[in-house]
């Protein structure tokens, strides 16, 4: 398995903890993936690491062997390094001992196909890429056909967000676009667009998710703009019914997305 | 107004630190209060803080400023303090200036009072606050009439779950106990039980909410206990449609609240 790499001066290594920046993410056009099931899951789906880099130490457990026997048996390069190496790739505490580098995976809006009335999420304006990831695991679970980030405000595969989707960022279809060319083509494809507003005029039960939907949501903080107030959205709310005004996008995405599949079934 | 303070040897301070310590809350019998809006709901809801901790150059905003005005009205002392020694109270990024310390509230099954065919949530063996903060946020957005803490990992009031329920932790009846004590309790009162399991035999919205109904789910790792296994009890599953085979929590927890409210309406 080659030399094992204890210097943080290592040029290769450099360049990697670099990733870790959304800036030289998109200058170098990769990518980090952090743990077992995530860079399982791009495997799986066809993003094929260029390299894993594991901390012997660290990765006793059955799933991260395996993991890297199987990256060895897809001629994906295995770099060991040492502890303190390991530590300025991965991210927190949940840690696993492997951390893989990828190019970063195509998502424009002209990439995605989608099947006969599919559900698509509409993320808007979203900064925290925990939530981008949240929001992934719910479409995921519930079969949409994509989810698109549109004027995003955190890069779509930032490492967070990865980690908090489980790796289903790489198995849902994923698109970025401006918010226009996403309602542009949302129309195109002929699809019903739900904006979800706290004050929409109907309640989310209401609205017949059963056709080709859309499901819209801003960023905590400023809700959506005025693009989603177009001619032909229905503005949708959830009922609230405590002191508080508003949801984790998550949430709310959940909670629509499910009712949703309830429809359909 | 006082003196400030400014050491952080100061033993009235020294003591409100040491709260951010669960050993240290349950020995003093106080919590930490942190955040505007946090403190405002505890208040609305009868929680009176003890003192309310503010550093002048932070919250210069004027929902601090009406805030520290209305706990002044209200007798609670203000003690203003130096940005080092708010720093040392207040927690990461969304520090707004203040910090409120009050007497940890009660929280016993025997003082929940229910309305007729309310809706409880049960949390067993959670262990991140943040979770417990964001099944408070769907539990009051929902109406439902409780939040029982099972068997919990963290204390109810940590710092992080009052932070993430937005201080919807005040308004909604919350209890804790073990989980045995809240299935007789919730018997005794007569409620359906409906156990949320991944691998339960019925898909929640075949179930009927209508009714006094009990939500009662695991935690992360492990599930649920076997407690939630007897019988009576009803495993429901939230449709898995994707690669991945859990949800969150609090992800959880809104669906299932949001299908009883579809029921109920």
């Amino acid at each position: 398995m080659g030399t094992k790499i204890t210097s943080l001066q290592n040029p290769r290594i450099k360049e990697m903890i670099r990733l870790r920046d959304g800036r030289h993410r998109r200058k170098q056009g990769r990518i980090l993936i952090d743990g077992v099931r995530e860079i399982e899951r791009a495997m799986q789906a066809g993003v094929l690491p260029g390299e894993v880099v594991y901390c012997e130490q660290m990765c006793d457990a059955a799933p991260a062997r395996e993991l890297l026997a199987r990256a060895e048996e897809g001629q994906v390069e295995l770099i060991e390094v040492s502890g303190q190496v390991f530590e300025k790739l991965a991210f927190g505490a949940r840690a696993e001992g492997v951390v893989a580098v990828a190019s970063t995976p195509q998502a424009s809006l002209a990439e995605l196909v989608l099947r006969e009335n599919d559900l698509v999420v509409v993320l808007e304006g979203v900064e925290k890429p925990g939530n981008v990831g949240a929001v992934l695991r719910s479409a995921d679970a519930t079969g949409a056909g994509a989810v698109i980030v549109a004027d995003g405000r955190t890069d779509l595969f930032n490492p967070n967000a990865i980690r908090a989707s489980l790796g289903t960022i790489f198995t849902v279809p994923v698109a970025e676009a401006s918010s226009r060319e996403t309602l542009d083509w949302l129309r195109r494809q002929g699809y019903s667009i739900f904006a979800a507003r706290v004050d929409g005029s109907a309640v989310y039960t209401e609205a017949d998710f059963r056709g080709a939907a859309a499901i819209v949501l801003g960023s905590e903080a400023d809700g959506l703009t005025d693009v989603w107030s177009d001619e032909g959205i229905e503005a949708l709310r959830l009922p609230m019914l405590g002191v508080a005004d508003s949801l984790n996008v998550s949430v709310t995405a959940a909670v629509m997305l499910y009712e949703a599949v309830r429809q359909r079934s």
